[in-house]
């Protein structure tokens, strides 16, 4: 858990509910004590059940059952409309709401009550309602025992008792079928995957029904234990990925197999223990069996994907970036290292190409970019940055090389998003505030402190439209609080934004210098070339894009003001830029959740039209165009 | 090798190249120097399609394609109408024969040409003409490399060249996809099985395609390895079942399971190491590498079958005799424990019901029961006898317990049909010859032999009808040469059929006891009362039978004759009593070589009708009207 050590953001930046894009927001659960930080503007419901806390609900956060009631004990919750229909003024004065007409803008305690629903549908993604039909369904059955003249064989006499079903049995099954059939009397549980009959359980095992959604990221995996006959999130477990070590990004990783022909091997199972080592955490944390849960879905990079499934990646790291495949074949979770039921499915995401992956089809999927009229750009920065551009009539996808600067690599005093890292920078002429995460003192600049110290400096014109620093004296005349933090480090100009030693010992100082802000002007510009290409190839304009959608654990924590300010992201009003939060995630909820959300993760691949820029003449002319900062 | 050591047998039996239905043959083929034994009247060709013996043929053994031209180089093969079409008069001199038209009635040595055709039909089973269409497929492509333009997945591009099947992909093809394209300039052959993607080889394999048929007897196991391309079978090999520690038959085998539960893993073992041992010796001997097998088909009874798949097979051996299932799931080679090319499949044959099972679904496919017009009575004779009455309109099924009679077992000086076995007893009133496996002195009486001496002596009135021996006085009249041989051996009659010590040593001799021809009574009794309640079913009289199938080894080797004599199969022309040899083997092989008859196989168990014999009121009554030998 991270906290904010800036002082309370000054509330007349929130009129009416509005904010600014821009914080964090610290969320506390009771009685289970779960504490989550999350951007402000998202639904309280939606917070709670991305973060794996369940909340009543059988209509799926529309505000249309009136089931997810909470009540808030702590912070500001206004009183909606909707409340003064579901609660007396007695409740409404002790604080109960209903949580999916929350917005979350400040700091909140939340009671949940028990569950005492079984919802038939599950809000997940970015506020998607999925009606619940998992792959794996299970029935209990009981069935007559055989006879002299009734000599059909066990298999038989079980799917006469499921005949709307057509169903092939694993030989798995056939194994253990006569004997768990006459030790239970005959009565018992058949497991069915699709059309496959995969376990047959004694007795009534029906309410035991689980699955994990992984999202298999470059740098974090995350696995997200999940009820599918609620569709509720009962654990979420997350940690970095183990392949770090072959390095940071997808092409030093492939170039680790390209030159040892054992380290597809060694990452194959580094991703293996990952994913199992999370499925066992969040098994325990959830008091569930590991064979209770009968399928997982994992969303990655094509690379993450191809190495998790021991597939050489290699062609993915050279031109002309091939995959093996788009769709992967039906695989065991077994197959990927996941011990969970033993004849459990792994769903794979498919992928449209080297470098827009299935956490892509995933994060669209969630996002619903393909049902949603409006048009929309999906943004999922990190190294490589994947753009999709669209509605539900077309939709165009590209990749643009964005380099380690919002991983914070390749920056002076840059350091991953962990407890030490500025991730927030407030300045004015007079003052500069940090947000730290952890509550520690800075130790380094993670990305989005990086974006909101260029962008709140070239707020202040202390870096020009070029993105050069000003002159000391310039400084200090527009910023007379600050100016004194630019200063010169050797030969380079720096901005110190924490001094760790005595003020005015520079080394010691956690800095940007000129050099950073160089870094972050061309991953920006490789971006702002891509949505800028597709915006043409789609004819529209900026104006027309109704929402932008920041996806991605670093999308999560940008500030929507400062992507806007330093022009990574289109000059829109600010609440159209919207953190979507982990969408590979919830993508991957979303296909254990429904068979026909899983099937529309099939269909995007047909849907969406790849534009490559690697071949294009005219991008580097207009790469260079998107250097400056927007004035 | 087994060599008669009777003399040559008399002329005059054979009139116009007809037979006796007795005795047995020795084929020796050149230049391998392969030597087979087979019943008399078989046609050269099919006795050595199933021995594994290839000979050019592109019409399947039907007289048309005037391919299989062999030359008999020493024995007699009466020159037909066809073969002075085909050959020269010079070439008639010279033996040569079209294989096809020899009936074979004595002992032959024959040349066998290399093959020059690749035929697209084979003949196996019971005369069956199967055209080639196995499961199994590989296609050679050449594909363009990808470039930026062409940014297809590997998958996509070697689909794209194999567009008239719909091809799924394994994970393990994917994983070596990418680098066999890469490292063979994207030449490559696509291994095909059903619709599934099975591998990816280098350059140009298609010449080199096998499966292997298994025959998976309770006693003895045989395997052949066929060339898929051709059909030809290219090596065969068998060895004793090494299951026979636990039990002779299924019933033993099962019990071991029920007193001892890591039994059922003993015993699978067991099986898994006769297949893969025979899987390996056949490949050998065809100089074919284990990667170049991609599917092996297995024809077992139910519990064999069971056992092999890990299946455990209790409930085949209590009332009311229920197995796991009728069609097996889809098997790789490696769950039978079989190390061919990793992802071979093994094709199980289905099973009607727990005492009529895959072995009998696999004879009935070879001997083409349910495609044939004529009345057959199909009788697969061990410790159980599966019978089965019909023809294309109509097939009854039933399964009678016939004991360890047939197999040696329970009879004095019974033994196993292996070297120093009795198997052929020849008796008038002056003489007695005996043939002998091996060619060396006997030791013990094999089933074959067993009901041949009790044939010869009912045939010779020193059995009477009711099954007991005459008295001495009577049988010297009767038989003066051999009649002294009844005598008595402590409270028992019996009749000594060779002196292993001194003449008169009854106790050291080898001799058929009274009780030894109760043993066969019962034995054949319960197999008459089977196919007679069959008969009944089907309105049919004996003399409506055109055709008496003995299947199985025992069926191979058991005299016509003799089994019409003692009333085990219905009082026919002894013509119309015909050995079909290993039928469950060659159904294999079919089921291998085309789909469409391993639909066939399928299809059979819709087209049986099992009539169940044990809880029959009238069962008993008609058992003990069957006790007596026919007059």
């Amino acid at each position: 858990m991270t906290e904010l050590v800036a002082p309370p953001l000054d509330d007349s930046a929130r009129v009416d509910g509005a904010h600014d894009g821009r914080g964090r927001i610290d969320l506390l659960f009771e009685p289970t004590g779960r504490k989550v930080r999350v951007p402000p503007g998202v639904m309280l419901f939606d917070a709670a059940s991305w973060n794996g806390i369940a909340i009543d609900s059988t209509c799926g956060g529309h505000g249309t059952c009136r089931k997810c009631k909470v009540q808030v004990s702590e912070g500001l919750a206004p009183i909606t409309n909707l409340d003064t229909r579901a609660f007396s003024s007695d409740e409404l004065r002790d604080g109960w709401r209903l949580a999916c007409r929350v917005e979350v803008t400040n700091d909140l305690r939340v009671q949940v009550p028990e569950l005492v629903t079984r919802p038939k549908a599950a809000t997940v993604g970015v506020g998607r309602k999925v009606i619940l039909r998992p792959a794996v369904q299970k029935r209990y059955v009981e069935l007559s025992e055989p006879t002299l003249s009734d000599q059909r064989s066990d298999l038989e006499r079980l799917l006469a008792s499921l005949d709307d079903l057509e169903l092939r049995c694993e030989l798995a099954v056939l194994r253990r079928l006569g004997p768990v059939l006459r030790a239970n009397d005959f009565k018992v549980t058949a497991v069915v995957i699709d059309d496959v009959l995969v376990d047959v359980e004694a007795g009534d095992t029906t309410a035991r029904l689980f699955g994990i959604a992984f999202d298999l990221g470059t740098t974090t995996v995350v696995a997200t234990l999940l009820d599918l006959t609620t569709g509720t999130p009962v654990a979420v477990q997350s940690m970095l990925n183990r392949q770090q070590p072959f390095g940071a990004d997808v092409i030093t990783r492939i170039s680790a197999i390209m030159m040892d022909p054992r380290a597809l091997e060694k990452l194959s199972a580094l991703a293996h223990e990952a994913l199992d080592e999370l499925a066992q955490a969040v098994c325990r944390e959830g008091g569930v069996r590991h064979d209770e849960v009968y399928e997982v879905a994992i969303a990655g990079n094509a690379t993450m994907t191809h190495i998790a499934l021991g597939i050489d990646p290699e062609s993915l790291g050279v031109a002309p970036f091939i995959m093996s495949t788009k769709l992967f074949p039906e695989t065991l979770a077994l197959e990927v290292g996941v011990h969970v039921h033993e004849r459990a499915r792994a769903v794979i995401f498919p992928a449209f190409g080297a470098y827009v992956g299935g956490d892509i089809v995933s994060g669209l999927l969630a996002s619903g970019m393909d049902r949603d009229s409006r048009q929309r750009l999906f943004l999922d920065i990190g190294t490589n940055c994947e753009l999709v551009l669209g509605n539900s009539d077309r939709l165009l996808a590209t990749a643009a090389p964005a380099g380690p600067a919002f991983e914070g690599a390749a920056i002076r005093c840059g350091m991953r998003a962990a407890p030490g890292a500025i991730e927030v920078v407030r300045m004015s002429a007079d003052e500069l505030e940090l947000g730290v995460i952890g509550d520690v003192e800075a130790q380094g600049l993670c990305g989005s402190g990086l974006v909101d110290a260029v962008a709140e400096l070239v707020q202040l014109k202390l870096l020009d439209g070029s993105g050069r620093f000003v002159a000391d004296d310039v400084a200090r005349e527009l910023a007379p609080g600050i100016g004194a933090r630019l200063t010169q480090l050797g030969q380079e100009r720096v901005f110190v934004l924490h001094w760790l030693g005595d003020p005015g010992d520079v080394e010691r100082s956690i800095y940007l210098s000129q050099r950073d802000v160089r870094e972050l002007q061309f991953a920006k510009a490789s971006i702002a070339t891509g949505w800028r290409i597709l915006l043409e190839e789609s004819g529209l304009v900026p104006e027309d894009l109704q929402q932008v959608l920041l996806a991605g654990s670093f999308g999560s924590y940008l500030s929507p003001a400062s992507a806007i300010r330093i022009g990574l992201v289109p000059k829109l009003p600010v609440l159209r830029v919207v953190s979507a939060g982990n969408v590979a995630g919830e993508g991957a909820k979303m296909a254990l959740l429904s068979m026909r959300e899983r099937a529309g993760a099939m269909a995007l691949l047909d849907e969406v039209e790849y534009v490559e820029l690697s071949d294009r003449a005219d991008f580097n002319d207009r790469f260079v165009d998107q250097l400056a900062f927007p004035v």
